[in-house]
């Protein structure tokens, strides 16, 4: 190709994508294998679905229409049919299960890793490509196994360094909000525009308030409400009577709540509104699976890490029952340098009718997706002091006809099992050898020339040491050479000196190979 | 969408994809996880680049057209420009490297893990979607590089567990295989045909041996050459001293060789053809190149494993210098049931202008790709007797009022970092739930009845000695009951009793979460 084409191509990714480099593969590695332990310990299996598959088996086509959502990456097999990058973790495992229902066993306990892709506008932090790590449990019918995915996502929380107090695993429940909005006379397709609105205002309770909330469900709210300035949020245009009962659900002061202990529905001064509310089926048996979702949490020792929580909305139209949100509660800075809650990681629920797509039937089902790019970048803020990565030892080579002779000595370092190479750009100029060991954060350099070869010597300089000696100096402090930064030893004590440098600094080194 | 559509959908995947269960998922991980530790002893860092690239950058245009070539699977992002599913990860690799040039030390050592795509006509065994495992040198122009992955390879076969003697890394140079064809006069573009005949007939010298190969560059070959029967291959038509030349550098027994000592060039009563070879520049560059590798290779301790031969041809049209073949040599039967060395796992070489194409100049690199389902197919030969992979301890469900309570007996096995779960099923059927903890393959199940709820005791029926007794039954043997299959201990007791049962069984179990 080179040949045939003397003009120059440019290197350039498309938008919304991104090269990864070894410091954040490492820490998605760890975060990756501590969360599948956790999910392991809980029964779940490993399971991997390709990234491509029929558009249709994804429920990715827009109604009447024979071409795919845009919001897909799709593109036509040879036989004319549609085939999508998958878009999440779940309808892929949907059509897993509907394949193989009669092989797995039931209830199914399944996760699943892995990128997922939007052909979506990207944006600032916005990825066309990003991971998912996924677990579900499909064939379940009872809120136990909601549960118990909230009680999984707690541990893996904790499992991954972040601590008891500084996160909460919120559940709500969609037929809850299905219940109240019957019960404010939301119900029916004619309403879907204004449910929307109300569920939007739900959705800021934790940055708004409840007078916040109170202003959205009415006439609208300004940004600052105070000053009654900034941008207005148009309300949802309740009467007093609607938003007292949407109110009440919110405000978390008894009223209207699911505990352990059962559910108990008051709302102060307006006997009507409560009985609205619990006219509603949907209501009721949405409150009596939050209370047993509380009793089963508390009796496994988890309660305050999973709580019942009315004011999540979970936005995915497939949701069926109980709905979750990981949310971390430590404090961040937002880019105004604000003290933010870092939010949510992750969240899911119970979606029956995903796998009933393919059988005709509704299959129980219920998951939990954690965003792992988000979830890394809450570890990265948790982490202290960042450890310096130290990179290979490097041989340079002082003379290129003894590459052989470097290349042995290298070997005998990896056979010992510590990290090196023989340094391979052209080693005419010293320094580029020395600049590149710098740039690989190298702990030391071993050096041969032929006097010390002559003398079955090699010179060790330990850049570490070396690197202290320097800052010493540029701060103008007193330097006492304690610990000389080059020094020369036996050739045979090669691999025992490097490893004393090397412990020295706590750099790790592993077992011989094999 | 369930209830939009009520029209079944078909549960299928695309031809030429796959799902991937437990037990191939765990040894993949643990394959990978010991390529990726011998890559980091070399000093290679992780590398991750997205999935989808730029089709140009690829270099997946055909000639003269402007749809990318129909091996790759292509789209159009919304700003017209073509998209591609990457198709190796060595395209990729030139794209970074040549956008963040400046910023990367050189030699630039990366590996990259993942899966690539082809939009090919899927066939038995032969995937649209699979992975690789690269590593590559850039910025090294010597042969010392395509050394270090040679011994790199070695290292990682034997980490893997392939004994030292089951594999060898091949090593040939397209240079010399170009001045084969420039001895015997069919260099250029005209013969660029004939060429791909007699490399092809070089190819098949592992197979066919030294005779094969000189019909196939003769008149052809049949199948069976005794019987002069079964299919015939057209030959190169190369006439007696034009295929001498080429069967010189295959046949081993001196004559043409490159070996640490140094390059030889003697062909049996013909100085001439000899003499042909020696006048191309790129016959005796090429050769030095590899008594270079081989003296390398001698020095570092790799002889034997590393092997200088010259039937080793690559297709890729990119390699510059060095090619590599990793072939296991032991022996494994074919669809016939033929004993046939397992052959190739993976291979690579030098490939000097495939980031040139992006810079206008040329940039030497190097690399070595492994097929990993290839070479986990391989290692799963090597296992012996397969190890049973145990399941999670089910908790039964006798009582469901009691749900919470066995929750907590859970929640108290997986703190002990033991892998369990409660039956989430409908519970009203006891023997399902027994028939699902068979088809999980628990190795003991927690039973508590209201009498027992009551004592404050639990039953733990240890599945593995039931099955074993069942068979001693069934084979009529004398069953003594040294071992009761069912007893019951005190709850408190609960992990203990587990633990006992899962150690006589040799069934992992961790540590502590957290």
């Amino acid at each position: 190709m080179a040949k045939d084409k003397p003009s120059k191509l440019k290197a350039r990714m498309p938008r919304g994508f991104a090269d990864r480099g070894p410091a954040e593969l490492a820490a998605t590695r760890s975060m990756l294998e501590t969360i599948r332990k956790v999910y392991e310990l809980y029964g779940f299996e490993a399971l991997e679905t390709p990234f491509i598959e029929y558009t249709d088996a994804l429920g990715k086509f827009l109604p009447d229409q024979d071409r795919p959502n845009e919001g897909v990456f799709s593109f036509q097999d040879d036989d004319e049919q549609w085939l999508s990058l998958r878009y999440d973790l779940t309808a892929p495992l949907a059509r897993h299960v509907a394949e193989n229902f009669d092989r797995l066993p039931k209830p199914f306990r399944s996760y699943r890793a892995g990128w997922v892709f939007r052909n979506e506008k990207p944006g600032p932090g916005r990825f066309r490509q990003f991971m998912q790590f996924d677990a579900d449990t499909v064939g379940a019918p009872t809120v136990a196994a909601d549960a118990e995915i909230c009680m999984m996502m707690a541990d893996t929380l904790e499992a991954l360094g972040i601590a008891r107090g500084d996160y909460v695993i919120k559940v709500n429940n969609r037929k809850v909000l299905d219940g109240v909005m019957e019960a404010i006379g939301l119900g029916g397709e004619e309403n879907a525009g204004r449910r929307l609105t109300v569920l939007r205002a739900i959705d800021k309770f934790d940055k708004v308030g409840i007078a916040g909330v109170r202003d959205l469900l009415g006439e609208g709210r300004w940004e600052n409400p105070a000053a009654k300035s900034g941008d207005f949020t148009k309300g949802a245009g309740l009467d007093e009577r609607q938003a007292r009962i949407v109110l009440a659900t919110l405000d978390g002061n008894g009223g209207v709540s699911a505990t352990g202990e059962g559910v108990q529905v008051e709302i102060a001064g307006d006997v009507g509104a409560a009985a609205a509310l619990v006219s509603s089926d949907s209501f009721r048996q949405g409150m009596d699976e939050l209370a047993e979702i509380a009793r089963l949490v508390k009796a496994a020792g988890y309660e305050g890490r999973v709580k019942v929580d009315p004011s999540v909305v979970r936005g995915l139209e497939y949701y069926t029952g109980p709905v979750f949100e990981a949310e971390l509660t430590f404090e961040v800075k937002d880019e105004k340098g604000r003290p933010v809650r870092f939010g949510s990681v992750g969240g899911g629920g119970r979606y029956d009718g995903l796998v009933g797509r393919f059988r005709g039937e509704a299959v129980p089902a219920t998951g939990f997706s954690i965003g792992v790019s988000r979830l890394a970048s809450a570890l990265s803020y948790l982490k202290s002091a960042e450890q310096p990565e130290f990179g290979p030892v490097v041989v340079v080579v002082m003379d290129r006809d003894e590459a052989a002779h470097y290349m042995g000595l290298v070997a005998q370092l990896r056979s010992a099992g510590i990290r090196s190479e023989m340094y391979l750009g052209n080693p005419k100029n010293l320094g580029n050898q020395f600049k590149y060991a710098d740039r690989r954060n190298s702990p030391c350099v071993v050096i041969q020339g032929s006097d010390e070869r002559a003398a079955g010597e090699v010179q060790i300089k330990d850049l570490i040491e070396g690197a202290k000696a320097a800052a010493a100096i540029t701060d103008n402090a007193e330097w006492r050479e304690s610990r000389p930064a080059q020094f020369s030893c036996r050739e045979a004590e090669l691999v025992a000196k490097v490893r004393e440098v090397l412990d020295h600094h706590g750099v790790p080194h592993g077992a011989a190979l094999g």
